[in-house]
């Protein structure tokens, strides 16, 4: 069976599985702010026609500025992308026929783009339960490495590593003259989230990859940057093609960097979300990750395998992502996005009723 | 001086020049549709919203169809790109390493695209005043070679090379094991076009590349298309990063595609506007190149640089395109899109005073 690679787009799943797609579905599969877009988007949506109709402006330069006054940056430190996908693209392209480390499990792309260039891929792998850091045998693995991939706070885990863990590590790549890759995706959904950037000073080795489209709930435009040594980034960018990011993914992604309200209001809620979601698992005895986001892995510890919960939530209008693509996974867990209150009730009810039925 | 590598954004241009934009600019860089987007475009615009916070399909499945439907070929043979300009890129990665030759003059990106995979380029260069087409030598270069590019209509000529001559080319390839990539881009504005891709058929070494940004007015959404044998589409799909797309491309080429009697419209109005530009160059002895599309080459004869020229019509807020990175052109020559009346009555104007003022 050809599993689809990545969350959304239930219908390429239920195709695989043979099921019939149900007329009602919630998809948990996408990782996206339960909020939906910050209203100012929508406000000026139409303003963005208005401007479809020039090429894009192939620099992004009033988006870059933005985001370099953001983090206290300069320009030339920053790339834009198109979604975080081309970033991770980009960097295959840049260690080409070399070799890459990716701690594991992680968001499947990075050994995607290496694998597209020729890029020879080892694991880092850490423990299912907590996932927690592990430094064992690393060292050797980065030896003739160029590349060490970490994705902070980890897809699909949920697990935050702290900011003492990858100056750590930003010292063991450097000693092996190594780039370190942090991906923070969805740092902006961590509640103590402890900022990284200012390490690119002191650390050239230090390539910094965001998304805006998980916040703002924007995955249908696609937006993304990575941050890093200026040198570096400018070879990134000799890479891309021109006009790579559209029109109303650069004119969104000005938009929503003015909404700081609704970035703290999502962190509110999808952290008692989270909570509340915790609680019910534990008291139905289901173990779960211990993310620090808006996304968590899940399992029925009493079931020899997942795939029967997994039909019988995709059969009542429930989508997890299915984890069979993660290395050290393979589909022993499912994945599924904090959602909003609503939602995640539904959710709830879902579990409890497979639990009645099943034991 | 570096020159900026493409037409539209102007902010650039005058930037490389040390002149001040004026605040009212006319933009004759851009070969876009003068008529703007269809309205029923604007009118579905909302619609759009209400999707970007689902990732884009992926596979860009139901514009594929359509397409598919229109061109009377399979799904298989097409693959949709983040703008023509992806599609070039994807191409430059197929022949990485390899020799390809450009019929010259030509949009920049394919050997663009071609030296940044590695790959050797070599000219097929057309001459100045008709750029007839000329087979002379053209064999023995593609001996070595793994693909031959001719843009048709050219640009930046606007000349349009009938299907004869590309049979004929399909051909000499063929012989010489070599694919004919053929960018279509300003197909839709030709009046007398006739269409080859139906020799995707019997010739597997013919790629057709296609823009839905031209006709439609959409550049800042990037949108194209290629069209070839299912192999080697097959081959460029692996190459394409996920989510290459984004909704707001792939929804508004779904909502282009049924306004057939714009197309028409446009091409009408086009070539009536061409053909007074023509008349009015005649009168006034500029010389200007044989173009059947929205664009055309002109040039003072009796100037020994067009530099003061393009200068003259920047300081009097009209921005026409630079040449100077076209081989066999550097700049010899200005572009000019053919836009709406009122815009070419002020070009006009222009020139009759850059007559007046340089005679």
């Amino acid at each position: 069976m050809k599993w689809p690679p990545h969350g959304s787009n239930p219908q390429y799943l239920f195709e695989t599985l043979g099921l019939r797609m149900p007329e009602k579905i919630t998809d948990f599969s996408a990782n996206i702010n339960p909020l939906g877009p910050p209203p100012v988007l929508k406000e000026k949506w139409n303003t963005i026609f208005d401007q479809i109709s020039d090429y894009p402006d192939p620099q992004g330069a009033v988006l870059k500025k933005k985001l370099a006054e953001k983090e206290g940056i300069h320009e030339s430190q920053i790339l834009i992308g198109n979604g975080g996908a081309e970033i991770i693209f980009l960097i295959g392209r840049l260690l080409a026929g070399k070799k890459a480390v990716v701690v594991e499990p992680a968001f499947s792309e990075y050994e995607q783009a290496c694998r597209t260039h020729s890029c020879d891929v080892g694991y880092h792998q850490l423990q299912p339960g907590d996932w927690e850091w592990e430094q064992r045998d690393l060292s050797s693995k980065l030896k003739d490495a160029e590349a060490l991939f970490l994705c902070n706070p980890n897809n699909p885990t949920g697990v935050y590593y702290s900011k003492e863990i990858i100056r750590h590590l930003l010292e063991e790549c450097l000693r092996n003259d190594c780039l370190l890759i942090v991906d923070e995706a969805f740092y902006d959904f961590v509640p103590d989230y402890e900022p990284i950037v200012s390490y690119i000073e002191n650390y050239s080795n230090l390539l910094v990859i965001r998304s805006m489209t998980k916040m703002f709930a924007i995955p249908g435009l696609r937006l993304g940057y990575i941050m890093g040594n200026s040198k570096i980034v400018g070879k990134l960018a000799g890479y891309q093609q021109h006009w790579s990011i559209n029109t109303p993914a650069l004119k969104a992604g000005e938009i929503c960097l003015e909404s700081e309200s609704y970035v703290a209001e999502t962190k509110r809620l999808v952290k008692s979300e989270r909570e509340k979601l915790f609680t019910f698992y534990e008291e139905n005895e289901f173990t779960y990750s211990p993310s620090s986001t808006n996304f968590y892995l899940l399992k029925d510890p009493t079931a020899k395998s997942q795939l029967p919960l997994f039909r019988f939530l995709l059969e009542n209008g429930i989508v997890p992502r299915h984890t069979m693509n993660f290395p050290g996974l393979e589909g022993d867990w499912l994945r599924f996005a904090v959602k909003g209150s609503k939602d995640n009730g539904t959710l709830m009810e879902r579990i409890a009723l497979w639990k009645k039925s099943s034991h």
